[in-house]
């Protein structure tokens, strides 16, 4: 009987350590998914009917299937309830003779974390069309003007250019980092506090390994950029979703009772709502971090891009405790593949992460890190920057009238402030992935916000980039755009 | 009393969990030192005691301690046993009061694996002199050559290759990947099964994360390539040291005991002793992986030089399982900042990790793998390399006269015939790390080869790069260092 397993597993694991219940009951699933308890494809009791027969209450069991699901253990079939992934056990079941040394002639298998991180969340291939978001136009990039400062320096390259980046990276990138930064985003900080990365993804694995223990809970946005998820999972952290409003996150009693070692937040231009978080919000968050002894990771993409609203300022310029991490690439603002990106630490860990940065990703490229020092320096990053605001400015304008006929009163625009995306909200009701699937055979990829939403059930939507897209495109498909999501509403 | 408390957290352990012993030790002594009940700076009895006092064999204590001990909790001191990394308790027992949400004003500290991260274990810094070993020179790369080649790619640039590398990576340059392999290190490959990465470290993390849940044990190499230690330690993985003589790895009944699921090699020439594994061995290595069911690194840097006797097929083409994933690097043969390496995945999985490694990494750097692929394509890196081939040749027969006065019955020479190191190696009484300081007094970086032993305490010697040092200085710099070795081996 599998609630008699659950029920033994949890009495072992809450003896043993002062693991959280939620925490017990999804290691219990998952050892009884590990054992064959649970076939593969099987579908799991409603989250309900688990609660009494585990006499658990029904938050605790919806946390334990949403991090399983969040793994790729289970997954979620509209209207039918939770089943066990077909891969997961198949592949699992393998593992359990691993420690044996009983001869076997067949391959092994990947294991568990390897099966939940080679699976994709966002399930559509990268497929770049107008409005795919998280892409900026990289194709207004001065092509020429960057070949020959890279070329200046590769001409003027020593040997030592050459070689590993040791110290955080190259030292004048780091002050004209340091220097943008303390002008544009009021973030107080020493050239000295700059780690180059290869970006955000690499700075929040070096920020989740240095400052998280495995099983340590990180809290992050509900719904999440999917890419933080799973530099989270990839690190061994737990995943604690907090839900989003219009002023950014909102932790709630509730969630306290799940305390974080590290909270993870996209405060300038919330992913994938847009939702800009508020000064005020932003000072609790503090204090809501002090309280827990909890670092706070900054992640400030999309900051260069505000519409509309006073600017705010960065939370690390709020901190006064050090315990704020910065984060942000160049790689939105110039071109993705140019993978450099940067990490401010406070002070006192300076020396830990860079000895540690280096031993674990040994950086380099430093001839691109001159080329781009030097574009920084001479101003060309900032013109780029304003012309590329400028442009973007005109298709927002252009996507906000292109969708004005489809909204009403349960249809309405949210995050468009700022950023390059912004958020058509749809009534709870929508099926906003088949939606989506309707655009995309029409040629328009467009996310559905639900994809992005962790625990929650009650965000229907579209997530629309228009970063990509020209200007003629969006004229062009944006009517189309809004007379699917029309017809969608309208329908029952 | 320790021994109790240790002796009730193992039977806590051990009834949860099938945990080996030594496991349950590791994690019992480890909440000692978490709970204060094992103080920073305090000495641990010797193994023989704790092996009495706990009832366990000593290899098992030993297994435990050694554990600790690669992880930064402990620390040897030469003759006067081990203790507690000042270090760690303090951070830890912070890390204690995490869970409650009593307000803290004092910033939090670094996580525990962020201790064992973040600290050296080479203990000299980069210092680049002649025989700073695991550099090749790449003052001879061909610079302008090289320039002119990612000029012409960047002239030719549009915007797709300004993007992220989907597919691992640059199509042309995994084609020019696998045909050198096939031809020049007998690896079986398509081209599809090709991730460019950007080096070994990255190869490694995407193979243990894949490959293995934490916790899980790897085997590595004793002594061992400390990046390689790095990363599995940062990825989860419990280290087991299996000892190396003249001809590799050879796991003995007793390592059977604690059963892999990954294998870490450098057959080609480990590192650090320079043994090349032996056909027979590498034969024996693939049948024990199959009867344990594990995975096997195969990192073949310093597979392109090669000096004396016949080349040895990689391991990865004696593989008839699909057992093995085969990994090299450029930094090595062109510079080491290129950041350009390379991952060969079994047929099977190369969808899982081309997934995984885009989402977790998301790879670029699209016109640097067209210059490459170029480079390639043409010639270059097979007249650069025969190029420096050559030059290396020079330099160790220089390296080898030089050291000739030094040899004697205690004192020989290995892991000259391939590579750009070799290791001399001294009698087991020698202090090597006080010679290699004395060494560097005089300007001359080596490293003390016990520097590199995780559990064995039998190896010592100086692990002497010549990759970096120009002719002239080998020949100056030489025979300083043979004066200084039969200074020390002289007296007693």
């Amino acid at each position: 009987m599998l609630s008699e397993f659950l029920l033994t597993e949890m009495n072992r694991l809450g003896s043993q350590d002062a693991l959280p219940l939620h925490r017990q009951l999804y290691e219990a699933l998952r050892r009884a998914m590990l054992d064959g308890k649970l076939g593969p494809g099987e579908r799991l009791s409603s989250s309900r009917d688990l609660a009494l027969d585990l006499n658990l209450s029904r938050n605790t069991v919806v946390a334990a299937i949403n991090q399983l699901s969040v793994e790729g253990y289970l997954v979620s079939r509209v209207g039918s309830g939770t089943y066990v992934n077909d891969n997961v056990p198949k592949a699992a079941t393998g593992r359990r003779n691993m420690g044996s040394a009983v001869a076997s002639s067949s391959a092994p298998q990947l294991s568990a974390r390897g099966l939940a991180l080679s699976s994709r969340y966002c399930a559509t291939e990268l497929e770049v069309q107008p409005f795919t978001n998280g892409i900026a136009d990289f194709s207004a990039f001065p092509l020429t003007l960057w070949q020959r400062l890279q070329n200046k320096h590769w001409r003027m390259t020593y040997p030592d250019m050459l070689d590993y980046a040791t110290s955080g990276g190259y030292a004048p990138l780091r002050r004209a980092i340091a220097d943008y930064l303390r002008v544009f985003r009021s973030v107080h900080l020493d050239a000295d506090q700059v780690i180059v990365t290869t970006g955000t993804q690499q700075s929040l694995e070096l920020c989740a390994r240095l400052l998280a223990d495995h099983g340590d809970t990180v809290w992050v946005e509900d719904p999440a950029y999917w890419g933080a998820a799973k530099a989270f999972m990839a690190t061994g952290l737990s995943l604690h979703p907090v839900a989003v409003d219009d002023e950014g996150i909102r932790p709630t009693a509730q969630d306290d009772d799940t305390p974080p070692r590290l909270i993870y937040l996209t405060p300038s231009h919330q992913y994938p709502t847009g939702a800009v978080m508020s000064l005020a919000r932003r000072h609790q968050l503090l204090l809501t971090a002090r309280a827990h002894n909890a670092w706070v990771l900054e992640d400030d993409y999309d900051s260069e891009y505000r519409f509309s609203g006073p600017p705010i300022s960065s939370l690390e310029g709020l901190d006064t405790d050090g315990r704020v991490f910065y984060m942000g690439t160049f790689s939105k603002v110039l071109y993705p593949g140019i993978k450099l990106g940067y990490l401010i630490v406070p002070k006192p860990l300076v020396t830990a992460f860079k000895q540690a940065h280096y031993d674990l990703n040994r950086p380099g490229q430093m001839p691109l890190q001159a080329a781009l020092a030097e574009f920084i320096e001479m101003g060309h990053f900032s013109s780029a920057l304003r012309r590329a605001r400028q442009s973007y400015a005109e298709r927002r304008v252009a996507l906000l009238e292109a969708l004005k006929p489809a909204l009403s009163q349960q249809v309405c625009i949210s995050g468009a402030e700022q950023g390059l995306h912004l958020c058509l909200r749809l009534p709870p009701h929508t099926d906003d992935r088949a939606l989506a699937q309707r655009l995309a055979q029409q040629g328009l990829t467009v996310r559905p916000l639900s994809a992005y939403c962790l625990a929650r059930k009650d965000l229907k939507g579209l997530v629309i980039g228009y970063g990509y897209a020209p200007l003629c495109e969006i004229q062009r498909c944006g009517p189309v755009l809004a007379a699917e999501v029309q017809r969608t509403v309208r329908s029952p």
